[in-house]
């Protein structure tokens, strides 16, 4: 129990699309993560996600239309619906989801995270 | 499944101690509240909950120490444990915690709000 500083979390590391986690409460996970380039399009089938940009501009593409995210703004992907993240530029995202949410959701491919690292 | 501007939000209300559920997600409420002065001493018996300090200093009060969060930074406290929120001066947090979580926890009285407003 002890003051988490996102910044000095972020500094911990500098790949993309490999989130960390950074707290645990109620069985979810916070995460960060760091994102640049379009990633795969998939869906939760039993989580919604929240995407919280923290520096950067997120592009969240839906099959109809996309959503720009700006720092300090951010959206909840409802489960089951279609999502593909984008960032033209780095982009660094805090994520609200349940543990057992799998990065790519219903797709594994070399993206997907197994397991992800607590920091 | 909007973008949600945390700043606009917190433009759309004033009061103090009166959190704003801002999304929904997985059975979890994301709130925005403004904070001054002393909250009073409580705990939650079945819910943790999270502090994400979006503007000012918010001081953490526990039994035996306190912690100070600075804006960009963030604490988990875990059921049971009994906290005091305090802000010096007025400080906006951001929450996620369970949507049965009641403000005072285990404590009702003028501070209670049993209810809470979405914007």
């Amino acid at each position: 129990m002890q003051t988490i500083n996102i910044e000095s979390k972020l500094s911990l590391f500098s790949d993309y699309w490999n989130p960390r986690i950074v707290g645990e409460l109620n069985g979810q996970h916070v995460k960060l993560v760091k994102l640049k380039g379009e990633f795969v399009w998939h869906h939760h089938d039993h989580e919604d996600e929240l995407f919280l940009v923290v520096k950067g501009v997120l592009k969240m593409e839906f099959r109809d239309r996309t959503e720009i995210i700006h720092q300090g703004e951010m959206i909840i992907v409802p489960k089951g619906v279609e999502h593909r993240p984008v960032g033209d530029e780095e982009v660094h995202v805090m994520l609200f989801e349940p543990a057992t949410t799998l990065n790519t959701g219903n797709v594994k491919n070399e993206r997907t995270k197994e397991t992800l690292q607590q920091i």
